[in-house]
């Protein structure tokens, strides 16, 4: 159990948040020198939000940081990262993506590794199982959250 | 001056409103058929706001769509997007994006094109003074918006 784990095990309890509020079960932190400055989940069904997927809303909640802040940090994932999320870590130029799990869905993985971001899949049942709960219970959400 | 010029307008128009507020001029709408279903402007400043990119600002104030709303979409920037809203963009199949410059600033518009996203650049004026007045009375703060 390295670091990386520690810091998933909080995106994890972020999920088990969201899936307590009814939500989709996808949470994030964002870690800068060991610390954690932002943390969240997906809010699609609490808040009715299109953009605040668990990523988006962790970055959202780290604030306006300096680009010297974002090159230092690691953003966590209990999912692979869509386009939208990947996008927005090249956006601030994050240079380490790890995610819990890439089984249920496969972000834009291969847009970041092109662009020199240093990627790590943890493949964690927990994540996994999770996510395949709720799509099992709601597919159509789930479908819409990804626009499929 | 053709439909996209028209929609075009809607968007400055919020670039404007978000100068107004001391903001980051840049404006966006979502189009579908015919209909501005969402329109919102950068909120940096105004909220403190790492994610709301005007085409952030914009989908989320569209709400929860389907994907087949999506997939008859155009989306309307005054400004090249962002990784983070191109990538919003993929996630949602929105098919076609119209930008009013790309001289202040070039986003993942290779990415769009590449993933068959129609592009067109109607290269403004008006948009692109708008920003040059910005980034010369704060280049901070578009430096922090760009993580540059």
């Amino acid at each position: 159990m390295d670091l990386d784990h520690v810091y998933m095990a909080e995106a994890l309890a972020e999920a088990r948040l969201g899936a307590s509020e009814g939500g989709i079960p996808i949470g994030s932190v964002l870690v800068i020198d060991g610390r954690i400055v932002g943390r969240g989940h997906n809010r699609r069904i609490q808040q009715g939000s299109a953009i605040l997927h668990g990523e988006m809303d962790a970055l959202e909640n780290a604030g306006r940081l300096p680009a010297s802040d974002y090159a230092r940090s690691t953003l966590y994932s209990t999912l692979s990262p869509c386009p939208m999320c990947a996008g927005a870590s090249l956006l601030f130029k994050i240079p380490r993506v790890v995610f819990a799990e890439n089984r249920t869905f496969v972000g834009a993985e291969d847009w970041l590794a092109r662009k020199g971001v240093e990627l790590r899949n943890l493949d964690l049942r927990e994540a996994r199982e999770m996510m395949l709960r709720f799509i099992a219970e709601h597919p159509d959400v789930w479908n819409e959250d990804i626009a499929v």
